[in-house]
C-alpha cells in the first residue's frame, strides 16, 4: 500500500464506522431476506435492508420503491441502459457524451455495433462541460434517452444535469445520469433534475465495493438482465448483499458539508500551489464547475506514466489519464474530447481527495511532485529552455 | 434472529476467521486491483486478487484463468447460459431437468419465452435423481447445452453430475453445473466431471454475500452481459468486490472433512429421530446420494407453512417446501416433479445444517417438532384415527 493515496476517484477506503455497522450481519444477523413466508431471522433482515433503502432514498430524494440494489455501478448503468432498450422493439435513438465513463460508453458502443441503437454524441466545451445548445438540436421527438454522466470521471467537470433533465422533460426524453462518481460528492436530486434512471455506487465515497444502485422512476420501464428469484422489484434477482447494502446506507449518512469542504481545501490548496510553484502547467477541468475531490493536471513536456510511476517509488498513490481504461498507452479520450492536443492528453495526472487525507500528504505531495517533474523535464528533449 | 437456524442451504453465517480475513481489504488494502499502469497499492490489491483466485481453481481442479469472478451465483448461472446462448445466432436446444434452481429455471424459461431456444426436461425419479436413460437419448447432435446442477436446493439429492459430463464429453455438448447448493459441501471437480461451465457462490458455505464465480472451461466461448472495463478476462466488467473475492477464498479452504462429517451425523440423527418418534413422515430425496446438509421431509396431513410458523415462534428457524421460491402459497415443483402427490408436496419442511449447529439444538428442535406436529394433526380434519 502506498502512503499517501490520492486516488480516490477510483475507489476509497471505507469508513471504519461503515465497516462496523456492517459486521454483525456477516456473523449474527446473517439470514436472507427473503420477506414472504420466512422466519423471524429473514423478516428482520428483510427490515433492515428496507430501512437501508429509505436511507439512500432519501439521500436522492427518490421513493424506496424507486431504489433497486444491484452489484455495482457498472451493473446498474447496463441495467439502465440496456434495460430500458430491450421494452424497445424498434432501433432507438439515444443521445449521450463522448466523455462518458466506460460502463455507459461500451454499453452504447455493443448495442450500436447490434444495430440497435443510433447514437448522437454532444461535444463538450474545453472544461469538459456539455455544450447545451447542441444538446437541445440533438434531442428528436423519437429519442428513447439522453444520457449524461453528473461527474466525470477524470476530470471532475460537473454536468448541469438539473438543466438538461428540464429539458429533457419537456421533451419527453428519459433521462439518465452515471451518477457514480458524483453521488456523496456533489447535489444529487432526483426529482429537482427529472432525473428517470441513475446509477449509484457505494466505494467511491467510504462504501463497501459490491454494492451498487439503480435508480429507477416509477413508471418508467425497465426490463431485467437476468433471471432468477422475484426480488427487487423484479428486476435483479439473486441474494442480496446485506452487508453491503447496509454499509452503503451507513455511508452516504455519513457524508456531511464539512467533509466536502475539506476536500475541496486539499484541491485548491494542491492546484494553487501547482499552479504559482510549477511552470507549464494546465488545468483540465474548472474549480468553478468541479467536484471537490477531483483534480486534473497536465504537465507539459513529460508523460502522465512517468510522473505516475516516480510518485509511486515515493509513496504516492495517483493517476494518469484514462490509461486504466485501456490497456495500451493511449491519450485520454476525454481529454481528447475537451479539444486538448495529442500531447497535453497524454500528460496529465489525476489526483483525488478524500476526507482521510491531510493537508500534511499534499505538502508531501506537491514537494516531491515538484522534484519529480523538474528532473523529468531536464531529460525531455520536448522541455524548452527555461525563459 | 431466531435461536436456531436450520436454513443453512438459503444461506450461511461467514465464519469469524472468514471476516477476519477480509477486514484489512475494507480499511486498509482498499485500492482497486486494475493491474496495469497502476500505483504499488493497485498492484498489490491484484496479486491478492489472483492469490485469491489460484484457491479457488484448485478448489475445483480449475486453471486460474477459467475462474470469472461475479456478483454471485445467480450473475454466474446467468452468464453461463445467456452468456452461450448469445454466441449463437440460430436457435439453440438445450436438455435440463424440471427441478433445477430459479436462476437456471427462469433464465431458460426467458430464452424460450423469446424463441431462442428449444428445451427438453429430462425427468427425475421419487429420490430427484435425473434418469440417466433419459438424458441419453436426450442429448441430440445439435445440443447446444446440457445444464444439471450438481445438489438439488430443496431436497439435497446430488445428481451423478461426473456420469453426465462424459456422456456430454462423448456428444460434444457442452455442460453447465449449477453448484451453488454443492460447493464446499460435496465433491466438485471441473476435470473429472467433464464441466465446460459452472456456477459457484460463497454464501452457502460460510463466505460472504454478494460474490460468486462463473468457471468457464479454456475454449469455452461466453459473451459478456455487462459492458465497461476490460477486466476478468473481458467477461465480467466492474469494480472486483476485493474484500468479498478474499472471504469466498478463505471460505472454501476452511472446508474440513470433519466438518462434513459433523453436519452428515446432524442430518442423520434428525431423519431417525424423525422417523422413529412421529409416524406418517416420508424422507424427500435420499440420505444415501443426498448432500449432508439438507434434509426434506414430508409431514402428512398438515402444511409446511404451519409447520414453519409453530417452530418460527419457537425460536426456529428453517424453510418449507419452494414457497420462498413463488409468492402465493404454492406446491413446491421440486417435489410435484420427483412424482410425490399434491399433498405431499405441499406439506414438507427443510432443515439444513452447519457446523455452527449443534447436537444440543437438533433434540431441542425435535422436541418441539414432534410437539407441533401432533399439536397440527389433532387439529387437521385429515388426520386419521392413531393406529
Amino acid at each position: 500500500m502506498n502512503d499517501i493515496y490520492l486516488d480516490n476517484a477510483t475507489t476509497t477506503r471505507v469508513d471504519p464506522w461503515v465497516l462496523e455497522e456492517m459486521k454483525p450481519y456477516f456473523t449474527e444477523e446473517f439470514a436472507a431476506p427473503t420477506g414472504h413466508f420466512g422466519h423471524q431471522a429473514s423478516l428482520d433482515a428483510k427490515e433492515k435492508l428496507e430501512e437501508a433503502r429509505a436511507v439512500i432514498a432519501q439521500s436522492v430524494n427518490a421513493d424506496p420503491e424507486e431504489i433497486i440494489f444491484t452489484s455495482g455501478g457498472t451493473e446498474a448503468n447496463n441495467l439502465a441502459i440496456q434495460g430500458l432498450i430491450r421494452t424497445r422493439k424498434e432501433k432507438s435513438h439515444i443521445v449521450t457524451t463522448a466523455i462518458e465513463q466506460e460502463s455507459v460508453l461500451n454499453t452504447f458502443k455493443a448495442l450500436e455495433k447490434e444495430d440497435r441503437i443510433e447514437l448522437s454524441y454532444v461535444g463538450v466545451d474545453s472544461d469538459g462541460r456539455i455544450k447545451m445548445d447542441v444538446l437541445k438540436k440533438a434531442l428528436r421527438d423519437d429519442t428513447a434517452l439522453c444520457s449524461v454522466h453528473l461527474v466525470n470521471h477524470e476530470v471532475g467537470t460537473i454536468q448541469p444535469v438539473a438543466e438538461i433533465g428540464k429539458i429533457c422533460a419537456q421533451k419527453g426524453v428519459p433521462f439518465h445520469v452515471d451518477a457514480v462518481n458524483g453521488w456523496g460528492h456533489v447535489p444529487f436530486n432526483v426529482r429537482d433534475m427529472s432525473v428517470s434512471l441513475a446509477a449509484l455506487t457505494a466505494h467511491k465515497m467510504h462504501g463497501p465495493k459490491g454494492v451498487g444502485v439503480l435508480y429507477r422512476r416509477k413508471g418508467v420501464k425497465v426490463k431485467s438482465l437476468m433471471y432468477g428469484g422475484y426480488n427487487e422489484f423484479e428486476l435483479r434477482p439473486g441474494m442480496e448483499n446485506v452487508p453491503g447494502i447496509i454499509g452503503m446506507a451507513r455511508a452516504i449518512s455519513m457524508v456531511k458539508p464539512e467533509h466536502t469542504q475539506t476536500v475541496a481545501g486539499l484541491r485548491n490548496k494542491m492546484w494553487n500551489t501547482i499552479n504559482s510553484k510549477i511552470p507549464w502547467v494546465h488545468l483540465n477541468g474548472s474549480v468553478e464547475n468541479g467536484a471537490p475531490h477531483i483534480l486534473n493536471v497536465t504537465f507539459d513536456y513529460i508523460e502522465g506514466e512517468s510522473i505516475l510511476l516516480h510518485l509511486d517509488m515515493e509513496g504516492i498513490a495517483a493517476a494518469t489519464g484514462s490509461a486504466c481504461f485501456s490497456k495500451a498507452l493511449e491519450a485520454s479520450y476525454v481529454l481528447l474530447a475537451m479539444g486538448r492536443p495529442h500531447e497535453q492528453a497524454h500528460g496529465s495526472m489525476r489526483f483525488s481527495f478524500s476526507r482521510f487525507n491531510t493537508s500534511e500528504e499534499i505538502e508531501k505531495t506537491i514537494e516531491v511532485l515538484t522534484r519529480i517533474v523538474t528532473d523529468l523535464r531536464k531529460l525531455s528533449p520536448l522541455t524548452p529552455e527555461e525563459d
